[in-house]
C-alpha cells in the first residue's frame, strides 16, 4: 500500500508554521543565555532519563539544565532533580510530542544562573516529534540495543533529522543478540550524517565520548 | 505545567468522528467473516512482530492473519509471512497511527479464508494509536521488562483503553532489574480492567495462557 503522507501534513502545516518561527525565537533566546541546547529524543523506555542521570553527574561544569516532556507525571523530573540536574517537567496531556512554544513556557520557570548545557527531554516517540524544531542546536536521536537493529528503517525521519546517534544499553548487546553490523549498515544507510555513539547509561561505559563530543560542539 | 490536551483534541475531533464511523463498519465486516481482531499496540520494540510469529506458529487453527502497520519497510509482513502468517502491510508515511479506513484497504487484500483470528499490529508508538478504534474485538497493550515499570503511569491512555496488557521479555527481567511487583502495582492503579500475560515472545515462556485467552474470547 502506498505511503499517505498527504492528511498529516495538512493537519500540521499552519502548527509547522507557527512552531518555526516559535523555535527561532527559542534559539536566540538559548544563544542569549550562553546555553548549549540538545533535543533528545527515542521510544518509550530507550534509556533518556537514564543517560540524563549520568550526564547531571559527569558534566564538568555542574549543573545541567534538563526541560522533560511526558503526557503525565513528574517522575523524570524528580529522578533529574536528586540526579543535581535543574529539571522542569512539561506534562502534555494527549499531546505526542514537545513543541517550541511549551519549551518557551517551561525555559521561563528554570534558573538557567550558571547553566551552560540544556538538554530538552523529549516525549518517548519515535514519529511525531521528528517534525518540531525546538530551537535546539542540536538533535540527538537515542536507540537501545533491546528494539532491535532496524528501527532506523522503520523511523527513517527521526534518525534522518539527527546530529547525533546514541545507542544505548549496549551491556545487554549480547543477551539480546544484537547484531552491531547490520545496526550501524542501516544507520550509515538511513543517517549517514550523525555522528555515533555506543554506550551504556547504566554501566557508565563509553559515556565519555558523548561527553567530550558535547563539550566540543560548545565551545 | 498543566496538561494540554484542547489543541490537539481539536485537530483530531474530525478525524475522530469519520474514524469511528468507518471502525463500526469494520466491526460488522470483521463479523460477517466469523473473525475475532486484535488492535495490537506498543512502543517500538517492545517484541509484537517476535509475539505474532509464535501465535503464528502455535495457534491452533492456522493460518492466522495479520494487518501491520509501519511508517517505512515491509519488513514486518514479510517475518510474519516467513512464519507462516497471511500478512498485508501498510505503510504509513509519516502518519503515526493506523486507522479505520487504512486497516478497511488492507482487509481488502487479505484472503481470509479459512481464518478466524486476525491481528492488527499497529505502528510503534504509545501516544497516538490509543484514540482510534479499528473495529477491533479486542485491544491488547504490549510492554517489555526492558522499558522500565512506569510506562502504564506515563502513558495512561492507552493501558485504560486495553483489554489486555502483555509483558514480554520476561527472560530479560532479572538482567534489566525489572521491578514486577511496581509494574503490577502500576497496571493495577492504570488499568484494572485489564487481564495481564507475563511471557517472553523469545523463549516462548507464557504463550499457551495468552493463546488460551485469545481462544476463549473467540467461542
Amino acid at each position: 500500500m502506498a505511503p499517505l503522507p498527504r492528511r498529516r501534513l495538512e493537519l500540521h502545516h499552519p502548527l509547522l508554521r507557527r512552531n518555526e518561527s516559535q523555535a527561532g525565537q527559542n534559539r536566540d533566546h538559548f544563544h542569549r543565555h550562553g546555553l548549549r541546547t540538545i533535543n533528545l529524543l527515542s521510544a518509550p523506555g530507550s534509556g533518556k532519563t537514564a543517560l540524563l542521570e549520568q550526564l547531571a553527574h559527569r558534566w564538568p561544569r555542574p549543573p545541567i539544565g534538563v526541560i522533560v516532556g511526558d503526557l503525565a507525571t513528574d517522575n523524570d523530573a524528580r529522578r533529574l532533580q536528586r540526579a543535581g540536574a535543574r529539571a522542569v517537567q512539561i506534562r502534555t496531556g494527549d499531546l505526542c510530542h514537545l513543541d517550541a512554544a511549551l519549551v518557551d513556557q517551561a525555559f521561563s520557570q528554570l534558573d538557567c544562573s550558571g547553566i551552560d548545557l540544556l538538554v530538552i527531554e523529549n516525549v518517548g516517540n519515535l514519529v511525531c516529534p521528528a517534525a518540531f524544531d525546538l530551537g535546539e542546536q542540536r538533535r540527538i536521536a537515542l536507540l537501545s540495543v533491546t528494539e532491535g537493529e532496524d528501527k532506523p528503517l522503520k523511523y527513517p525521519a527521526l534518525f534522518k533529522s539527527a546530529d547525533a546517534v546514541v545507542i544505548n544499553k549496549i551491556d545487554l548487546a549480547e543477551a539480546v543478540g544484537f547484531d552491531r553490523c547490520i545496526a550501524i549498515a542501516n544507520l550509515s544507510a538511513i543517517a549517514p550524517q550523525a555522528t555515533l555513539f555506543e554506550l551504556s547509561a547504566h554501566t557508565g561505559k563509553g559515556l565519555d565520548v558523548l561527553i567530550r563530543w558535547l563539550d566540543a560542539k560548545a565551545a
